[in-house]
């Protein structure tokens, strides 16, 4: 699968660099990835789960990888953070968002009254359901693997649907008419991506950072995720997601899923950091990177680099 | 859909009370529903989703709908926990767990080296994520709506799926063939279910409950977050579930799903609602319930209901 | 003990009420007794110590005593707060704040190259020192029992000394000359009384108020320390003292003094109480009163009073 | 003023170590010298007061001085605190503790009941109020500036005083009669003392040591205490004192006097100083020394040295 304008390659060309992504051509994912300047010209490899594009990444097919790791209306897409969790060797290295809109398609000629069918990606599908309720009130569902082939099945001999819920662009890559557009009951949601490569070095600190870590708990019990979240407040460090998940070994045993507004070249970052991995039994660093954003961090005075050096010069004096 | 020995009904004899579960038969929710004293000899609806189980509750349709809320590996069910949250008039009455595993299974003369396209529940699709990572690495999945589902539209016309993940029991149901067995990671996984009716009386105070609140922060800061576990911490209540679900207006907006040990009889939970209703902007109270395990909840002699009677009469005696 | 305008009164007329102050007549403690308007025209009892002041409460001999609670440069009272949390009955019902400053006054005639020999109260003493050790290095001290008999006693035959450090006003009270003035290191310095009557009905809400308590913690631990501060900071009230004292049977071991803004007709205050009665396995209530400054107390509006009242109604429906 | 068997010793001797105490001979804190192995043999300087004896220590008179900090029953000794928080250069190498008790004296020949006016050292005094209302209820209080002092004025011309509260000791220094004995309410009272000496390098490390810190919060709001005493419960550490201190520029401005259980060279020591440096305005360490009682410090595994050095390796690690 290449992008238009990309280098032509195959898996038999490792010459030139791979990025994988969640396909086929025209998913958010692909569009996710269009805001990477480092990929362009590069091969783009469609794979069909993030199990899949994580060992790309993990085997070195591909030097980095775009995956889904929450939306604004569903959540944590969990199966993204419980792999970046589990698989070592992994870093997140940039965020991208893409707004996320619906519109149903169908074949040339086809009418909106005529529709009683109706393919769609399960998540696509709930978001919309709202106007098919409205709209459409006796339609059917036939669950489709991704967005794009919820549309491009419409193009294939012995289909049962007359429409599919389908992206935006879908009119780039397929020859279909749109019946209705903005079909999503949340015309604001966005889809926020990672990109992520093998273990490396840090990308270097922008100043509009975040730094994602997984975190179990010693104990269960309200007063360990108390202080755990204190590593963060008492260094004023906000956080922009908390996320629990199950460790999966008994009900109510959990980890928690925390992106931090800073990098860990930043004071105080990295002396919460510290404390986290005291703290906690298992801690895994995901990585910092710039945020999609770009909003600079803000924190108090007290909280600025110069304050840590100059604590850390003070005790070295009392110590000396 | 009857279960052996129900009480012969149909829609047009509303004189049966009818239970509403995610069907088809020989789910797991229906073996959550066997669990129920109060269930057995009547009507067993079910139905396709969460979302129509709860309608049949709120309509007068079903006296009670049993839903899976929380997975020991996925964590919370969150389509149910968001309907509870947003659909008014509801109240959790009783909680159920039922042990889960996973067989895959294709229509008879499917070899599991062709197997390309999974439909799976995205729960089970997750619980059986590595397995199909080392088995299947490129499959795709289509999420589907129940464990049995996925297993009966292998047989539908216009289906893409060559397999499917299904509870072991499928084979009672649907003529298809076993390709593995026993494929979820966690062999010791189980399912949370929650039996839920329309608002009423609370269900008595049994000394092994659970109360479940859902609770918006006041403002996107960690230090909120901070507060309202106070409101737990200082009161010496434990949490037995504590889940993040995005508002849906904003990335990085959040409510929190909340299961306490205690009834809101307790006066120490009692007390604790009280400080999460004043401190939050937005907090729905899901239910008082006996706990599945029975195990009684302990709290130290500080926090017993004759202590806080004691404060009121001595605060009394203060103002008087 | 009679100031002027003051009703002629004596011990055998108790038809007329008393109130007692640390005398004799010119202390600062008058001063602050002279700003109660309910005292004007009554008899003043002048006494010797805090604990004679709080036994003419206890008997009855007087319905009020004004004492000192607090010194901005010396800190708590220490006596006055012991006395106040072991002695039963008696409640602080006003909070009155004089300014202090002091002067160096002698015999008419007495320069003060001449001074050798100076009569002070060992505060006032200690207050003025730098001054002192700078113009009189080679001074001698004689301590003394108040400001006000430091000044008289240079009148005595016999006596040593050649100047006393005293209050401003003394020159209303003792025909001496003032050789320096403004003479304390810190010349904002004030001291904060309280009026303190048997237990009665609580003074009325004024908006600008300040409720007083004693609590011990439950354990001999950091941790217990934040959480009956928590107590305070869940219900966004704000200390404006908080003063650890030894309980006394062990070294390490403390009761906290502490001045709550509001009052205990505040819903926030009165619910506070309760967790400290809940928590603290000694708490002693010293009393709601209006502020010296009558500056109004101010709380966001998660605080007030509807806050609470809604709170209440709420759960009271969801039990109902 | 020498010890029994101190060597012979004067000011124009230096090559002689000296150590200061609050005199004279008799007192508790020679008492308490007594117990230093390093102080035998050497001369033994008696002083008048706290602020003399650590002015020795400043100026090089005295190698190191004696001084009560703190009394089981009538707590911190607070012109010690402030002093050792606002003279630069001191630090405390050492804890000792010396059990009190307390008699009345006269001149021979006073009786009790002619007693009005009693010399008494402002802690002595209040360890024996209770039974000096009880006893003597309209006496007047001299505060004097040590125990012994307030015996031995009673014999000095011009002396307003009838009786004083002394040491049991006290009539093997000076003529005076007992009037009354065992007159503390607590007869279990001990006064904790310190060896201050210059600044120079710390004490080693015994496993049973203290580190005493004074520190100024933020701001004038109850929630900056709260963030304070969270630098030592997120790092497991033990206060077996906190003292609230006014900063003396206005009321309700205070800094807090607090030990630590624990030296700075305990790595959980030193990440908490760093942290109180970095969020306090204002943070003075007075020192790290061997307890008086010699218990070792407890602390749980996950605060060990080792447990700071691993998550310092770790995150070198992620930085590289």
């Amino acid at each position: 699968m290449s992008q238009p304008g990309a280098a032509a390659s195959s898996n038999d060309e490792p010459q030139v660099e791979s990025y994988s992504f969640l396909g086929p051509s025209g998913t958010f994912t692909e569009a996710a990835l269009a805001q990477v300047p480092a990929a362009r010209g590069k091969h783009w490899r469609s794979v069909n789960n993030v199990g899949e594009a994580l060992d790309d990444v993990v085997s070195g097919r591909s030097v980095a990888a775009m995956i889904a790791i929450e939306n604004s209306v569903e959540g944590g897409v969990t199966a993204a953070q419980d792999a970046l969790t589990t698989i070592p060797g992994l870093r997140i290295i940039g965020e991208y968002v893409v707004p996320v809109g619906f519109v149903l398609v169908a074949r040339p000629g086809t009418a909106l009254a005529d529709v009683r069918t109706i393919n769609a990606h399960p998540v696509a599908y709930a978001q919309c359901l709202r106007w098919l309720d409205t709209t459409i009130p006796s339609h059917a569902h036939i669950p489709m693997t991704s967005n794009v082939t919820a549309a491009s099945a419409l193009l294939d001999d012995g289909t049962l649907a007359d429409a599919a819920i389908a992206p935006p662009n879908i009119l780039d890559h397929y020859p279909l008419e749109v019946l209705a557009e903005d079909i999503a009951t949340n015309r604001n949601a966005v889809t926020r991506f990672v990109l992520v490569s093998r273990t490396a070095a840090l990308p270097p600190r922008t100043g509009a950072d975040k730094t994602s870590i997984v975190a179990e708990l010693p104990e269960d019990r309200s007063g360990a995720l108390l202080e755990l979240l204190e590593q963060f407040s008492t260094r004023g460090i906000n956080m922009s997601l908390l996320q629990s998940r199950p460790i999966g070994d008994a009900l109510g045993r959990y980890r928690f899923v925390i992106d931090l507004d800073g990098h860990a070249r930043d004071e105080r970052i990295a002396d919460a950091l510290l404390g986290v991995r005291r703290f906690s039994p298992n801690v895994v660093f995901l990585g910092s990177y710039a945020r999609a954003d770009r909003i600079p961090v803000e924190h108090t005075p007290a909280y600025a680099d110069e304050v840590f050096a100059d604590a850390r010069a003070w005790l070295d004096d009392l110590l000396a």
